[in-house]
Parts: C-alpha cells; sequence; structure tokens
C-alpha cells in the first residue's frame, strides 16, 4: 500500500492476491462485509452478522479457522476521526489514503511512528513531492534494529529532505472544524493538513478471548506447532496468533504476511487432514527506505539483554559487489553471536542494492542453529557483479568469531 | 579479467588484491618470479628457480604450504601458439588479451567452450563490439546446470548475437604464417582472428605429486579437513587441492577463489598453531550473462544418477520482486531432493537482477543437511521491492515437496 500511495505502483488490483470470486470458483464460500461477533466453542458454532443487512444468525462449524490477523495501534489522544488524519490498516485505507492525497493535495505531512510503515509511507510521500516530518518517541527510526544499526537511517531520512524528531511523543491534535491543523508533540506544535498514524499492530485475538480460546503473553492466540489452538479442532494463524521464535525459544508476535502465508499452509494441511508442523520464526524483516535496503533477522542487543544471553557482536562495512565492479555500494553488516559458544543469534544489514536480501543467509543459518564458524565456511555465491570473493555476511561472521 | 577486458572496469590494478610490496610490509617475504622445481619432502627442502636471473638454490622449510593453483585445460591441436589464439588463466593473460584486442582490432571471434570463462568472455567480447561464435562440444552450455536450466542460457546467447555451436568440437586450427586464420570443428570452418579457449581448469598438483604428496582421484592434493596433505608438515589449498562435498560426501575439485580463500584461512590458522577445520563444500557456482543471472548449488541430476541417488525435482518460474512492484523480473528455480527423506540436493537457479544470490539460501540449507520441508518454512525476508511474499526459493520447495 506505501507503494500504491507512492503511485510506484499505479494500480490497486495486482495487491488483492485473491477475489471472492476466485475462491467461490474452488468451491470456498468466501463471504466479505461478514463479521463474526461470537463464538461458542460448546456448541461448534458461531455468530455471523451480515454488515450490509445487518441480520446475525449462528451457523455450525467442525473445525473453526480464526484468522483475525491485526489490528492498529491507536494513540491515546483526541481527534483520530478528524479529516486529514490517517492510519494504513486495510486495503481500503489504503485507497482512501491515495485518493485523499490526489484530491486534497495536502503540503505538510506528519508520520507518528518510525517504524517499517511510517519509514515506506515517509519515502513515498516524499516522492509524492509532500513536505514530510516524522515523530519517534524513543531514540532512533526501526526499534528492532540495535541503536548502532538505526543511526544510519536518521540520516538517510534526513538527507531525503524528512524532519525528524525523535525523542518526541505524540500530546494531541489540533483540530479546526472537523479537519487536522496542527500536531503536538511533547515539545512543538507542527503544522499538518495529513497525519499517518503507524505505531505498529497488535493481535486481534479479543473475539477468541472472549470465546475461552487461550491467548498468550504476547496478546496473540495460543496455538502448537499445527496451528491448532488450545481447543481441539479450531485453528489459528497469521497476526492474530503467536509464532515460537526459534533463537529465544519463547513465544513471539511478528506480524507480518511471510508468517501468515507459511502458518496459514500448515493450518490448512492439517484440518484438511494432513500432517504438516511449522518449526517457528526467527524474526527476519526487511524495509526498503529511500535506495537503501534494510534487514534484520534474529535477536537484537535490547532482546539479548532482556534474555540474559551473554553475547559478543561485531560489526563490518564492505561492498555489495567486487570493489572493482561498477554499481558495487555500501553495505555494514553486524552479526550477534552467544560468547562462548558462537551460536548465531542474530544479524542487521543496512546497505545498498543488492544489500538486504543477503539477510536470508543469516536467517537460515539461525533456523538450523549454526555457529559464526559455520557462516564463515558457508559456501556462498561469488562472481564480481554480485559480491566480493568473501561475501560481507562471512567478513562480519569472521570479525564477530574472533571474539567468541 | 573478463571484466576488464570488456571495459566494465577500466583499470587492472584494483584486481591485484595483494601486491608483493604489501606482504613485505607485512613481514613476508613474497617473491614474485620465482619457481618451486621440486620438494624434497624428506629433507625439508624446496628447490627455487629465479625466473629473472636463471638461478637454482635449495632452501628448507619447517612448513610447507602449497597453493599452486590451476592450470588451463589445453585442447590437443597444435596452432595453440599462433597469434591471435588465447587462454584466459593469470592476471598477465588478460592484461594481454585486453592489449591485443585495442591493438589488433580483431572482427571475428571464436571462444571455445560453453563454460563460466566462456560465456563471461562471450558477453563482454559483445561488449566490445565484436562478433563472437560460440563452440562447445556438449549439447548445452554450463554443464554445471541440468540441460532444462541451461537450455534459457542459449536462447539469452543467441538473442545477444552470439553464434552458438553446440555438440561441435575443436579438431584443430588453419594458421597462416603464424597467424589465426579459420577454427576447424567437427562439423564446419569458422573464420576467426581471435580465439579464446575457456575449456575449464584441472589441480596444478604435478610438482606436489612428484615429490610423493599423494594426489586424489580428482587430480587434486589430498588434505584433510585442517588442510594438511598425508606428510605432516606440509599444507595445500586452494585451485591445485581437493575439497570435500558436503552432500556426496566424496572429494571434489572446485576451483573458484572462494573456496581457495577460506581454505587458504584454514591453513593459515593451523600453519600458525591455530585449530581450524574447513567443512567442505556444496559446489556453489555463479555466472552473469548479459542481463541474466545463472547459479547452482549442490548436485545437478548427471551426478545423483552417478552417485545412486534416488531423487524428484521441481522447477518453477516466479518473479524477483512482488509481481506489481517496477523492476521485477523472471527468476526460474529448480530444487532437487531426495525421494523419501526429503534432503536438500541442489537447487539452480537463472533470473534477472536479484535472482541469483538467493541460491546463496540452498547453499545455507545444504549446509546443514535441511530438508524440502525445512526450505519452505524458513523465515526469509520480505518487502515488495525485494521478494513476493513466498521467496521464490520456497516455491519451489513446496513444489518438491509435493513430490518427495
Amino acid at each position: 500500500m506505501p507503494y500504491y500511495i507512492g503511485r510506484v505502483v499505479d494500480d490497486a488490483k495486482p495487491l488483492v492476491a485473491r477475489s471472492p470470486e476466485a475462491f467461490r470458483k474452488q468451491g470456498i464460500d468466501a463471504r466479505i462485509f461478514h463479521r463474526v461477533d461470537e463464538i461458542d466453542i460448546q456448541k461448534r458454532m458461531v455468530k455471523v452478522e451480515d454488515l450490509k443487512s445487518g441480520r446475525s444468525a449462528w451457523e455450525t462449524f467442525d473445525q473453526l479457522m480464526i484468522a483475525t490477523g491485526a489490528i492498529p495501534i491507536r494513540p491515546m489522544v483526541p481527534g483520530l476521526d478528524a479529516r486529514g488524519v490517517y492510519e494504513l490498516t486495510t486495503l481500503q485505507s489504503g485507497l482512501e489514503i491515495r485518493r485523499a492525497i490526489d484530491e486534497a493535495q495536502p503540503k505538510k505531512v506528519v508520520i507518528i511512528g518510525g517504524g517499517y510503515i511510517g519509514l515506506e509511507m515517509a519515502e513515498n510521500l516524499v516522492r509524492r513531492g509532500l513536505k514530510v516530518s516524522l515523530i519517534e518517541k524513543t531514540a532512533q527510526v526501526m526499534n528492532t534494529l540495535d541503536a548502532d544499526m538505526a543511526a544510519p537511517l536518521a540520516d538517510i531520512l534526513l538527507a531525503a529532505g524528512v524532519q525528524l524528531y525523535l525523542e518526541e511523543s505524540l500530546v494531541g491534535f489540533e483540530v479546526v472544524q472537523g479537519t487536522i491543523r496542527e500536531v503536538n508533540t511533547d515539545k512543538r506544535a507542527l503544522p499538518a493538513d495529513f497525519v499517518l498514524i503507524g505505531l505498529g499492530v497488535r493481535p486481534n485475538s479479543s473475539l477468541a478471548a472472549q470465546a475461552g480460546i487461550p491467548v498468550g503473553e504476547t496478546g496473540g492466540i495460543k496455538i502448537d506447532n499445527r496451528m491448532q489452538t488450545e481447543i481441539a479442532g479450531i485453528w489459528s494463524a497469521g497476526n492474530c496468533a503467536e509464532s515460537f521464535h526459534r533463537v529465544s525459544q519463547r513465544p513471539f508476535f511478528l506480524a507480518l504476511g511471510t508468517v501468515a502465508n507459511k502458518q496459514g499452509r500448515v493450518a490448512g494441511i492439517n484440518i484438511a487432514g494432513g500432517q504438516a508442523t511449522f518449526p517457528g520464526v526467527v524474526g527476519t524483516a526487511m524495509v526498503k527506505v529511500f535506495d537503501w535496503e534494510v534487514a534484520r533477522t534474529g535477536l537484537q542487543e535490547k532482546e539479548l539483554k532482556q534474555l540474559g544471553f551473554s553475547y559478543v557482536s561485531a560489526k563490518i562495512e564492505s561492498q555489495t559487489r567486487a570493489r572493482y565492479y561498477p554499481g558495487t555500494g555500501q553495505i555494514i553488516v553486524k552479526i550477534l553471536a552467544e560468547k562462548g559458544s558462537g551460536r548465531l543469534l542474530g544479524g542487521q544489514i543496512v546497505g545498498k542494492e543488492g544489500a538486504g536480501k543477503r539477510i536470508d543467509v543469516l536467517a537460515t543459518a539461525l533456523q538450523s542453529g549454526m555457529t559464526v564458524e559455520d557462516v564463515i565456511n558457508l559456501d556462498l555465491g561469488y562472481s564480481p557483479p554480485f559480491s566480493p570473493v568473501w561475501d560481507p555476511v562471512a567478513i562480519a561472521a569472521r570479525q564477530v568469531a574472533n571474539l567468541v
């Protein structure tokens, strides 16, 4: 959706993975504009409301799959419903935001939140020619990166003309005649005719919780590795459910489409009588920030400290291609490893074209519990147009291996 | 060197990883234009010839490292020393080839051999405006790919204007007054004023073999996982030595700089009294062919048959980015897995920008002995500018998992 809003992607149609009609052709009765308001786990029934007619009816089920996704985290301030204040959540909200920009032609945008959506929207709103300010209450953007890896992103945003206000909290909106006029932080007032809230999401698990289906410490529906909830025959997957983090060996909430897709596949196989298990996630995520690629996997320093890991880390700067090959670009790789054992614990990458997807090597290595010595000796692809002889990921592994 | 010859890389200096002077500054007496003609493993001495003065002398050693690299495979035909006939082997040969093209301005090039060097040279000589013909004695270029994955490369070469003669063998050169005039195959005569031979390399292990240092079935010097030969205190690494293939669990010869670098690091650590082991390779290699990226890892069908594996394979076509994201390109991924166990055995990729380095996921998965089911559930990086939600590698794994 950020790229649709930025007109990088022109047409919204390809953004719909599958239409209700496509489902119907496969014999699946996909009902849009229908909401389940209640689940009766004893009677094996759901209460379904047709949002167009307003009528409700109880329907029975043999197996129930709960895939209610995530809901946006909203700031606790009045004025969220003012004209010009938007959240990017559903496809519908994305269509509305682009239409609003096309029609109202706002000039001054304030983005609240420096996470993935905030950064993608900053890039795409700058692309639309808008003056963008970004407010983030912590000391860095992209809190899933360590501070030292997030620091270059602040420079990238500033260089692109984004006004960045770190360590500032939203305190309220100044609304005049139903229209946003100003965003107030604890430090200043920012004139705004367009506000985008991107504070992240939480699992939309209240329907399940109200029905007595156990919800975990992360707020997501508890599921086993077959995606079954603690109630037999009731399943869940995706952004309303928990994941299992293979590095921390704890429940984890990661609201990403990749995880949702893989969990959904496993749930579907099992509901249909097959046998599949989902081994959990390692916390991989990627984002493009202007012409930089940002990626992370595993645990970051903050998490390692919380979990009591004894760890070492190394950060290296290298090139995406052979240093003499045209188009080579900067890449920074940070790797975290367990002190003593050398077990790989996490990795973070910031770099130019070709940098980001290198995170997959570390994600795959984490999945199989490799040490950093194992990573050094991986047989990674080399040719001058694609990599230095020592891939930057292996260079970082060499550095951190010296500290283990 | 192909990119230097194609003037993609202007300057040859950055191609030298480290100069003799740089070594000397680190206290290493690096003598160029010196050749070791004999090793006496009993007396722990080497006979060194100074190629400039012609003088030889025996010198003692405590530890000996043999890093004699590879030597080109030469066709058994007369005329190899004719003007206009080149092999791309050393840095020096690359400098000569570029100078020859600049000065003699040849028009009609014949490349003999459709491997990595042949393909890279085809691209770079077309870039220099030359009319290029390529002769390959087998039915496909890139014999490290399966035939079905090599087929698109033939189309790519033809589209780029390269005349491709498959299943044709070199029988001789027509040399007039010391200059190449024609290349004769078993099927035709091709006029040529420039010939490049790229028939691959073999381990340059004869010096070691003559000294009684055991050489393996691959022709490379036998080494253990610490890079020590069967003679204590004599070590080897790189293209003169064998590797161990982790998938076939057999000795393997892979003449690539990546392997040489990693083996060299391990040898160095051990010679200096440390402890390091090299786990072996999985056969990863990459090449750029015009605007296509080609990569492979693990075992290919031919090898699997030879080794008696029972295997299944699947080939999928997908996109390098989200299908709606600008700049997305075609990617073909083939994955091979063991029938029954589902163990990943190999993978091959042909595709546009961003396709090739995805081989690293499969290389890493092979290194840790993953099944294709494991590959499906890898937590790979996703964002629309970089990948579809299901990475093409995972899509291929899904397909092959259905056949296991």
